[in-house]
């Protein structure tokens, strides 16, 4: 590159920046991590793979870590973040879609019914989804969301939604990324819902995250090029979807994963088996007060074969009540 | 993260090593490149768009780069590349494929009638490509890609195809990462048979390659996860199908994107169209002696929609004759 008269003193204050930050990052790491089992596991495999010299090293650009979202870095009950979007945009496009006056499951929903509404389980969901996703542009859908993300409310907690991330996992994202980690999103949820805000939110730049997503058609529009989403589902990133997302999405097996249901059990076994050492994380959601308990018998982030295998296999599991200082983002 | 001993020596070192490195750098960029409308283009670009404070400035995030890669990074004649890795795999399988005795173009291709087997087109070639991938897993099909890419020879070069990448490229690449872009690759190409060398040859990680992708399939083999190869064609990612890959994997529009081909008209268009400076760029293929000479008569890269609407457009159209001094990399 040719150099400019402020090249070298704007090199030379990035790596004073960077020793500044090398010195403020010198505390202990995960601060609302409280002295666990948890926290040593995380601690001891980071410094394992990133010894220089040791059998475990793993090198830069292979430390790739994966992590679920609903559940896993925010929140997920009383339902998915993304249904609550879906139901104002149900309410919303209800003008224009006379149809769902009788047409179920918008006929429920709209009348406020969402236990009726969601009588058909997760296939009830994806329509929902769906129907209010699609037709829109790439660039309204994400103004759509960065509009909604903004301002809407959760029903219980009256926080904004991106005020319902977990400060433990917050910290963790960091600690990972300040040891050479490259941290992705792998969730079941929309990857178009997710962009828009996930960067400012977890850092985590919109191609690092991986999800569902719905078709995308190209068209001149007046001569101006346009995505527009399709209802159909392209691929689900749930189960058996989630390493198939990491293989197509990153091509990479990660060495460090984290969930929270039994939608990323496949995600920590495919993460389990790789040549390298790989580092499982379950969130166990134990904490009816400070967030929600739920486990094996719940209808949203459901855990349950993941729980037996994480015992059988020694994955590390978190348990939020008694690991955790703090729950949500400060 | 818990500082240890050698944290500060080493980050002096590495700051050190930053300085050094944009001094080792301040030669000519592109000096494969002749003194070029092409070259003068795609400085000032750069220039412009990184200089701070200025009203075309893009923040380093949002400096996404795409370049298609057969005929754009590496030659793509007689045949692309994979096909040539597609028959010698052929070959290998048939003693498993009966059947291919009697079926075309399988029939043809082991008669070495290469023509024959062509004549259902871009068909064929999918057909055929889909037939030698499907049914390996992930890790296998990676094993032989890189077996095969480190000895096959070009039939008319007699060349490694990694040393048929084009130096002026390679060039374009570090130049643009210098400051501070993130370069990726889309290409009409199989995902998974790029991804084991261009790291090594490009600089470009996996999680950086966008490709068509065939189905991809999770399975547990005596307990050991694994995924299979699946002969759908989930993605083609060409003509539209390049923006639809680029918004599904990043996310974010180009401001900067190379092709050689019609099947790259559609990029082109979308990184033009963007809110930011968008650069458009089209390798035209002149050079009969040093490489190959085709465009819009061509079965393979075939370039003259493009041609047309980059010339009405103002896009950058280098010719690989004039505007090149090397052409391999050296």
């Amino acid at each position: 590159m040719r150099m400019k008269a402020n090249a070298i003193p704007a090199a030379a204050v990035a790596c004073m920046l960077a020793l500044t930050s090398t010195f403020t990052l010198a505390v202990e790491p995960l601060p609302s991590w409280n002295e666990s089992a948890s926290k040593k596991a995380i601690i001891s495999f980071v410094e394992k793979v990133t010894k220089e010299g040791s059998s475990d090293f793993v090198p830069a650009p292979e430390r790739i870590a994966t992590f679920d979202n609903d559940g896993c870095l925010w929140a997920e009950q009383p339902m998915y973040f993304q249904f609550f979007f879906a139901m104002d945009r149900v309410k919303a496009l209800a003008p224009q879609h006379p149809e769902w006056k009788e047409k179920e499951p918008f006929a429920s929903l709209l009348k406020g019914d969402m236990k009726a509404a969601l009588a058909g389980g997760e296939a009830s969901i994806v329509q929902i989804v769906m129907a209010t996703h699609a037709g829109l542009t790439t660039e309204e859908f994400e103004k759509a969301v960065s509009d909604w993300i903004a301002t809407a409310k959760h029903p219980k907690t009256g926080k904004l939604y991106t005020e319902m991330v977990y400060q433990p996992m917050l910290e963790l994202l960091a600690y990972l990324r300040a040891n050479g980690f490259k941290t992705f999103i792998v969730s079941g949820g929309g990857i178009e819902f997710m962009r828009p805000w996930v960067e400012k939110t977890y850092g985590i730049p919109p191609e690092q995250v991986i999800g569902s997503c719905g078709g995308l058609k190209y068209e001149l529009r007046d001569g101006k090029p346009v995505l527009v989403k399709t209802p159909e589902l392209v691929h689900n990133d749930d189960k058996e979807g989630k390493p198939v997302g990491i293989q197509r999405h990153i091509g990479r097996r990660p060495i460090f994963a984290a969930g929270n249901s039994d939608g990323d059990l496949q995600m920590l076994q495919w993460t389990a088996a790789g040549a390298r050492p790989g580092f499982c994380l379950y969130i166990h959601h134990t904490d009816a007060e400070r967030e929600w308990a739920y486990d094996r018998e719940s209808q949203i982030g459901k855990l349950d074969k993941g729980l037996d295998e994480a015992a059988v296999k020694g994955w590390v599991i978190t348990d939020m009540k008694s690991d955790w200082q703090t729950v949500f983002a400060r």
